[in-house]
C-alpha cells in the first residue's frame, strides 16, 4: 500500500488541492479549476510561495499572526506540551495550560469578565456567546427576550448561528439562516454617510438605529447585541466615535446583553489586549476572542463571560447544565501555544510597539488619500487598514466596478506584497511586529501598485 | 506587571481552573465549587494527575487518542511545520500539509468521497455537513426539502445547529434548539427492545420507524439522515445487523443524503480508517470526522463530501459562492499532526492490533456479564464497550438509579482505571495501541471494581 508521499512533489500538491480540497468560500461551478497560492514558508511579516517567491503579509495570515512566523519559542513551547500532554478531556479534567491561560485571560479582559469558556476558533465562540444568551434567558424565566441585534456588514463566523447573525452576503447566499432569531441594524460606516452628514449627527442616527428597533420590537423580546468593534470583515468599518459607548449603554438600560466580538481587535490589533474598555470605554458583558490569541499558531477560540452574568444565571432556583462545549476546548497544547504568545507579547512590549508605529501606518494610509484620486476612502485604526476606490469606479453600472481590490491586490503582488482584497476595497492587517521600516516598504509597493491602477482607470 | 507565571504552583492552577475555567457542561449552580482532575502527563495508554498517581486511560481522551500519548515523531511534525509556515489563510491559500492531508484522507474514505472541506473538530464538521445539506437543496431548487431525521440518544456536537440533531438530553436542557429543522427517530438500542422481541424484529421495528417518518413527513421534505454507526455519547448502542444497510438504501431510494458521523468510529476504532463501509457495508454521501484524525494531538475536523454530490450540487445554472469555513479550516500545523498520525497508524499497523485484539476485548467484557449480576448489559464493537446495570438498579424510583456509572468510576479510579460514566452507565475506549497484557490489566480493574459494587448493591 503505497499511499504515503513524506516529501510529495509540487505538482502533486498543486492536484491533490484542486481535486481534494474545498476551500471556504470556494465557488461551487469554479472550484476545481482554481489554484490557491501555497504557502510554503514563512517568517517574520513574510512568506514564501512554492515557487521560492517572496511577500509581505499583508493580511498577517488572516488578521491573526500577531507576533511574526517562524518564532522558535512557539515551536518549543508546543513541542513540549505535545510530548507532556497533549490531550484530556475538558468535560472531566484540566490542565496546567488551560488553568493558567484562563486566568491569564480574566487578568487582561476588563472588567469582571473572568469567566472563561473555551471553544475551537471565533466562529464556536460567537455560537456559544448566543446560545449562553438563550440558556441565560431560558433560567431567567424570560424565554421571549431572545432576538440578537446584529448589524449590516457584520461577520461573525460561519456556524449556523454564526452566520445567521453575520450581515455580509446574507442576501446573496444559498445557505439558510435562523432569520427569526435576528435583526440587522443598518450600515453604519461614515464613508456611506449622506453628502454633507458631520461624524455627530452620523453617530446620532446610527444610535437612533438601535434606539428604533428596541421600540420596535420591544426589549423584553431582545436578548443581545452583537457587534465587532471595527466591522473588520465587512471592510474595517470604524463606527463614529461615541457609538459603542452610546450603543453600549442603551443595552445596559434595557438588559440586553452586549457581546462584542473581539475575535479580530482582541491581543494586540488596536494596542491593547482587548478592545472595548482600553478603545472604546465599554466593558461588555461577553467577549468572544480567537485569532491573536495564539497568533493563528494553533486553534483556538474562547467566549469570556462576566461574573455578574455567571451569578445572575446561577441565581434562580434548580440546577442545570451548561450543555455546551467541544472535545477540543481548552485543548492543552492550543492552551501552550496562547500562552506563550502572550508572554512573547508582554516580554517585547508589542503592544506598545503597536501604539508607537500606529501614527506611521495612518500617516501613509492618508498619503494615499492624498495621492490618488481613484481612491475614495482610507480608513482604519491601530494596525488595520482599508483602501476603498472612488465610488464611481464601484458604480455597478461600472465595467470596471467591483475588481479594485482583486487589481490592486494583483498589482501588489507583482510588487511582493498580499493585500486581502474585499470588491471595492483592499484591506491589511500586517503582524504586529512589523517594523517602522517595513511599513515604509508595504505603503512604498501599495503606492506604486495605485500609479499602476491610476494609469489604467484613467486611460 | 506580574500577570505572567511560568511555572504556577499547583494550588494557583486548581484555584485558577475553579474561578476562571468554565467547563463544558458544567453545573450551573456548582461549577465553582468542583474541582476537575488535573491531568499532568501522559504516557502510551497511562497518564498522570497532578498528585502524580497513574491511571489506565479508559476513555482515551474522549475516544480520540488513537496512537498513545507522548510520541516523540508527533512532537517533531507539529514542532517542524510550526517553524515552517504556521498559519495561511485558507480562504485564499493553501499548504502543503493541507493538500496533503485531503489527498490522503480522500484516498481511506469509501467510494468516492473524495472532497474533503476541513473544520475545526466534530461540531463544525457536523455543521457544516447539515449546512452543505440546505445549499444542496437550494440550488437543486428544492427548498422544502431540509427536514433533518436524527436519532434519540445520538450525539452530533454543540453548536446551535449541531446541538438540534442531538438527540441526548434534549429535553431536559435549558437551551433552545431548532426543533422544527429536525425529527427525532425513536432509540435503536437493542437492549431497550421489547422483552422476547428478536434482533431481526428489532431491526425491523426500527427500519420501520424511518419507514413511517418518511411516509408521515414526506420524502420530498426531507433532506438528511445523520447518524452514528455506533451511538457513541448515547451508551455504545450498536444497531442491530442490518440496520445501517437497510436505512442507508431507503434514504438512498428517496434521495435523502445520508450523513455518517464517523467522529469517534472513523481512524481505526473499529479496526478501518472508517466503518461506514469497512464494518457495515455502507457509502454514505457526507462522512463528518475529528477526534482520531490527529489522536486528539491538536484540534481539526473534516466533512468529506462524495463527488457524485459535488457534481450534483455545481450543475444547476448560476454561480454560487460555498458560504462556509473557518480561520481554522485545514491548518497547517494540525494538518501536519494528521498527517503523522496516520503515517504512525500505518507504519505500526495500527489497524490490524485493533482487529487482532477486538476478540480478547470482547470476551472480557462478556466475562463480566456471566460473573456479575449487578450488570444488566455489556455491549460495544472494535475498542468501544459499554457496561450498564441491571435494569432495577437503575429503575428511577431506586435510590441507587443513575449512580452507577459514577460509582463504577469511582472504584476503579481508587485501583488505577479511569472510565467515563453515563448515569447507569460506564464506557471505555482506550488508547488503540493497547497491548493485550494492558487489556487484561484493564478488565482486572473492572473487575475488582465490580466485585466492590456488587457487594456493596447486594448488602
Amino acid at each position: 500500500m503505497n499511499l504515503l508521499a513524506n516529501t510529495p512533489a509540487a505538482d502533486d500538491l498543486t492536484r491533490w488541492d484542486r481535486e481534494n480540497h474545498l476551500h471556504p468560500w470556494a465557488e461551487v461551478k469554479s472550484w476545481r479549476k482554481a489554484d490557491y497560492m501555497r504557502v510554503d514558508t514563512a517568517e517574520g511579516i513574510y512568506l514564501w510561495d512554492g515557487a521560492g517567491r517572496r511577500f509581505i503579509d499583508g493580511p498577517g495570515g488572516m488578521w491573526c499572526v500577531q507576533i511574526g512566523y517562524g518564532r522558535a519559542e512557539m515551536a518549543r513551547a508546543i513541542a513540549e506540551q505535545t510530548m507532556k500532554m497533549a490531550y484530556t478531556s475538558p468535560w472531566t479534567a484540566t490542565s496546567g495550560p488551560t488553568a493558567q491561560l484562563a486566568h491569564m485571560i480574566a487578568a487582561r479582559t476588563p472588567g469582571d469578565l473572568n469567566t472563561v469558556h473555551f471553544t475551537t476558533g471565533g466562529s464556536t465562540a460567537v455560537d456559544t456567546a448566543l446560545r449562553f444568551m438563550q440558556f441565560f434567558n431560558n433560567r431567567l424565566g424570560r424565554p421571549d427576550k431572545k432576538v440578537i441585534l446584529a448589524r449590516e456588514k457584520g461577520y461573525h463566523g460561519s456556524t449556523y448561528l454564526a452566520s445567521t447573525v453575520t450581515g455580509k452576503e446574507r442576501f446573496e447566499a444559498k445557505f439558510d439562516k435562523a432569520s427569526d432569531l435576528v435583526h440587522f441594524l443598518p450600515d453604519v460606516n461614515p464613508y456611506r454617510r449622506p453628502p454633507g452628514m458631520s461624524m455627530a449627527a452620523w453617530c446620532d442616527a446610527k444610535v437612533a438605529d438601535l434606539q428604533d428597533a428596541i421600540a420596535t420590537l420591544g426589549a423584553d423580546r431582545i436578548g443581545a447585541f452583537i457587534a465587532e468593534p471595527i466591522l473588520c470583515s465587512g471592510g474595517v468599518i470604524v463606527p463614529p466615535e461615541g457609538y459603542h459607548r452610546r450603543t453600549f449603554e442603551i443595552c445596559r438600560a434595557h438588559d440586553i446583553l452586549y457581546i462584542s466580538d473581539e475575535v479580530v481587535t482582541g491581543f494586540g490589533r488596536l494596542g491593547h489586549w482587548f478592545a472595548s474598555d482600553d478603545a472604546f470605554g465599554v466593558t461588555p458583558d461577553i467577549i468572544t476572542m480567537a485569532k491573536g490569541m495564539t497568533s493563528g499558531y494553533l486553534p483556538l477560540g474562547a467566549c469570556v463571560i462576566s461574573d455578574t452574568l455567571m451569578a445572575r444565571v446561577s441565581a434562580p432556583d434548580g440546577q442545570d447544565v451548561f450543555y455546551n462545549g467541544y472535545t477540543y476546548s481548552g485543548h492543552p497544547v492550543s492552551c501552550a501555544a496562547a500562552i506563550a504568545n502572550i508572554e512573547i507579547m508582554e516580554r517585547e512590549d508589542i503592544l506598545g510597539h503597536v501604539r508607537r508605529v500606529t501614527p506611521q501606518f495612518h500617516s501613509r494610509m492618508r498619503r494615499i488619500a492624498d495621492r490618488f484620486d481613484i481612491v475614495g476612502d482610507v480608513r482604519g485604526m491601530g494596525l488595520l487598514g482599508c483602501i476603498e476606490c472612488r465610488p464611481d469606479l464601484h458604480d455597478p453600472t461600472y465595467a470596471k466596478d467591483l475588481q479594485f481590490g482583486a487589481r490592486l491586490d494583483a498589482a501588489c503582488e507583482r510588487r511582493g506584497l498580499l493585500l486581502r482584497p474585499f470588491g471595492a476595497m483592499a484591506v491589511f492587517s500586517p503582524p504586529l511586529i512589523i517594523s517602522e521600516a517595513q511599513i515604509e516598504e508595504m505603503f512604498d509597493i501599495m503606492e506604486a501598485g495605485l500609479e499602476e491602477l491610476s494609469a489604467e482607470y484613467n486611460a
